[in-house]
């Protein structure tokens, strides 16, 4: 039996924490109630009346069970709100499309009736990307029933993949082929091709290929003014790039409805170890001098003192570094090593057991698939727990990383009156720089606390952007990040989004308010 | 003291073959003439009166012998029709710009004007995108004066680079940090980084970033709407990608000024052999498992037999697969046994003297600089001598090879009366693919040999549209692949980029008929 999925947090309700857990966590946090806010049931919850009373040819919906859990994605403040039965902006009503004719079909009347169509993968946009917060009548459009692998290239090792299959559901269909897509986000359970594809996501590899982008060979995106679909190759030099036009396009200028994705053999060889640095200044030494040195680690994660600690990779108030290699063709031992001597003459301690398996490394992978429910569960505890991550070249690491410690934790300091926890590692890294990743951790107040961390994240946009760091590494623009995105797109660029945006969208139905605001 | 340029052909005119050498280079073609056609001097060409009178406060000259040089680019049909003197649409005028100010002065006086403009960096196009073909004045303009490295990065080995430098003019500057950009395409010694980006060039890498697209940190790009500048960053996913929109626009959309390139350490450790194979199915099938393998040689490049013999690395009818590793930081002759390893489970035969240097690698590295002064030599004697190239996914590989020789094999025939050379190697490989790169020797007939060769090149655009495969994997569009890049270019992202178009160059002014046509 499929576990239920969560109308108002992560995942599946199985793996929700119980009460008890829940008590337990916030006792970590000075300052919070003694008890979890009680979980709503969907029937409860009120919502809108809806205003739409689409065609009965059309896969639509207006259940409002289906209209709740649609309304937001999986950000904190998106389960806070959830939480407190706050869902004033509910879709009108949510389609199911099952075929890419039915997309067509959808857009066709949506457009001629003005309502506004955001499309809906998995759902878990941490940054507002998947609720809609204007006036219009509006439709979520869940992609997940088009989820079949259509083609299996097993020569060229590619797929024909329909965008709104989830994580396992297209890694299940390649296996019996030898193959794997290998892009495994966080989300990885509960989030879309098509979703991945939207919002530039990034996966599993550290380095080299981290985003979603570099996977793809081909693309169908349905607009409003047509199907485009690019040829399968696997380079091109002919104008610019169609694909990277509309990956990260977020819904505002089209549907993904299929990509012909590059898969890989699956791993044979792996082999991973962990490495401690007394402080960041040298561990940022050493992920530099690796992620410079052509090696291209599978796996390159730092975490600072603060986040060893809160995963348990460490407690000794040292740097943890986590490395690992695969291959499906050559044992990786000898590339391991290679990496780990660069990190020693960094005078990073190198874990005594390196092997297939490391014990910091475990104790990461473990707590990074918790996380999710564990920041659920301290919301109900009203804590406020949330992430934020960003990119930047080397010359800027030691600033960006000092400069958001301390503004962060005053900005935490001031809105919570408490110092609170803000940790960071970085996801992935590059030759030229590192995408730090921040989790901060402080108590809330019930009833405030979407408020305070809007207060947090606020200040967080505010300084990555006077420190030139990217407003997003890969959790996307969607409506939470324009502030930021707007002070970091080129005019240009801005001026061009927008006349592809009335060019394909003319009635400007496509997720608005998202990336460019509506006409 | 620099050597001349050549006004009509390729490269320094000290380096030009000689009568002589065309005459025995001539005789290996049967039915051409005995002696070359005469180079005729600059100031014996006749060129159109100049319809532009430029305010005396913009850096534009009308000189002759300078609008003579800037009127087409480097390929065959180029070359020719230079050597016959036949330069009617040569631009009124040509502007040297020294300031990224010069060029936004040019473009707005140019747009008040209604002066199109070509951006022109080394004039090493062979695809037609540095000339014009319509009626309107037109201007050339220049940027080779923009050549300097105005900051270097160590931490990050990234450079500020002016749009305008030649490869050797970036890498003398870059040299002294002990940084390189290590971009080399066979135009490298007259190509510019600005033409590199503006038609994403490939370069010296055959796996991984074959492209210049992926050196990119940030670019500054100068449009008729405004100046565009990305942030510097190591990875981002803030909605679409800005610089790939530009880069690949061919001057259509604005001029490319300067960009942060990501630099690399020089290598220290360098190690290349050869492989030879029965045939090119073998070799093909040990070439896809190399590119599958995540090893990515720095060289990988696979010579059919007539390739092969062309260019002195074989003439017993094998084909040749060329390998090299390097690394700044590591020794490589591991990795190399591990490639091949692979190559030799497939029946290749590895060079037996393996090492830094080998002599195939040798012949084919020094055959390659020097083609295109051979093919200018032969394009006296009237021979019939170009290249084209493209892209496709293993699983159609072979049958692109095996097609593409068999029809311009009689696409050749037809054209010259005789079966002419049509060799091919794989320039680039993918994981899920391989760039056949295509060279056509024929017996041309004196005057009608432009003629001659777009009947060929047309019905390679056929075959290789026919067959999905790309109509160009790095020598861009321009004006000549425009039959080829509209079949293949999705129409949802054609409608995208006129838009784009009318938004930034609202005049029309830029690069008129590259891409897309003016309105």
């Amino acid at each position: 039996m499929t576990p239920e999925r969560s109308w108002w947090g992560w995942g599946t309700t199985d793996r929700a924490l119980s009460d008890d857990e829940c008590v337990a966590l916030g006792g970590l946090v000075p300052g919070l109630p003694d008890r979890p806010r009680a979980v709503p049931r969907v029937e409860d919850v009120t919502l809108p009346v809806s205003r739409l009373a689409p065609p009965s040819s059309l896969p639509v919906t207006t259940d409002p069970a289906v209209r709740a859990s649609h309304t937001y994605g999986k950000a904190y403040r998106d389960v806070v709100r959830a939480l407190s039965g706050d869902l004033p902006g509910a879709p009108d009503a949510v389609a199911c499309p099952v075929t890419e004719d039915d997309v067509v079909r959808l857009l066709d009347w949506a457009g001629s009736a003005g309502v506004v169509v955001v499309p809906f993968g998995g759902g878990s946009s941490v940054v507002g990307g998947v609720e809609y917060r204007g006036d219009r009548a509006w439709l979520s459009m869940d992609l997940t029933a088009l989820d079949r692998v259509l083609e299996v290239d097993p020569v060229s090792r590619a797929a024909r993949i329909q965008a709104g299959a989830l994580g396992p559901v297209l890694e299940e269909q390649v296996r019996p082929h030898g193959l794997t897509l290998r892009h495994f986000p966080q989300s990885f359970e509960f989030s879309t091709l098509g979703g991945w594809l939207a919002t530039r996501a990034g996966g599993h590899f550290a380095t080299l290929h981290t985003h979603i982008d570099d996977l793809v060979e081909s693309m169908r995106f349905v607009t409003p003014a047509g199907v485009s679909e690019s040829w399968r190759l696997p380079g091109s030099g002919a104008g610019p790039s169609p694909d990277r036009l509309f990956l990260g396009s977020e819904g505002t200028l089209g549907v993904v409805t299929e990509a012909w994705m590059r898969l890989q053999d699956r791993p044979r060889f792996k082999a991973s170890t962990s490495v401690t640095f007394r402080d960041m200044t040298t561990a940022t030494a050493a992920v530099r001098e690796i992620a410079q040195a052509g090696l291209y680690p599978a796996n390159c994660r730092l975490l600072d003192p603060g986040e060893a600690a809160l995963s348990g990779a460490s407690s000794s108030g040292e740097c943890v570094l986590v490395l690992g290699v695969e291959s499906a063709v050559h044992p990786v031992e000898g590339r391991l090593a290679e990496l780990t001597d660069l990190a020693h003459a960094h005078g990073g301690a190198v874990a005594a057991r390196a092997g297939a398996r490391d014990g910091a490394a475990e104790a990461w992978r473990s707590a990074f698939l918790r996380m999710p429910y564990v920041r659920d569960g301290m919301a109900r505890m009203s804590a406020i727990v949330e992430t934020f991550e960003t990119a930047c070249t080397w010359d800027r690491v030691e600033e960006v990383y000092a400069t958001v410690q301390a503004e962060i934790g005053a900005a935490v300091q001031e809105v919570t009156g408490a110092p609170g926890l803000v940790n960071c590692r970085f996801t992935h890294v590059y030759p030229d720089g590192a995408a730090p990743y921040l989790t901060v951790i402080a108590a809330g107040r019930l009833g405030s606390e979407v408020a305070m961390w809007d207060d947090v994240k606020t200040a967080a946009m505010e300084v990555l952007g006077r420190l030139g760091a990217t407003v997003t590494h890969h959790h996307a623009i969607g409506r939470d990040h324009r502030p930021g995105y707007d002070r970091q797109r080129p005019e240009p660029f801005a001026v061009a989004l927008r006349s592809v945006k009335a060019a394909l969208d003319p009635a400007g139905i496509l997720n608005p308010g998202v990336l460019i605001d509506p006409v």
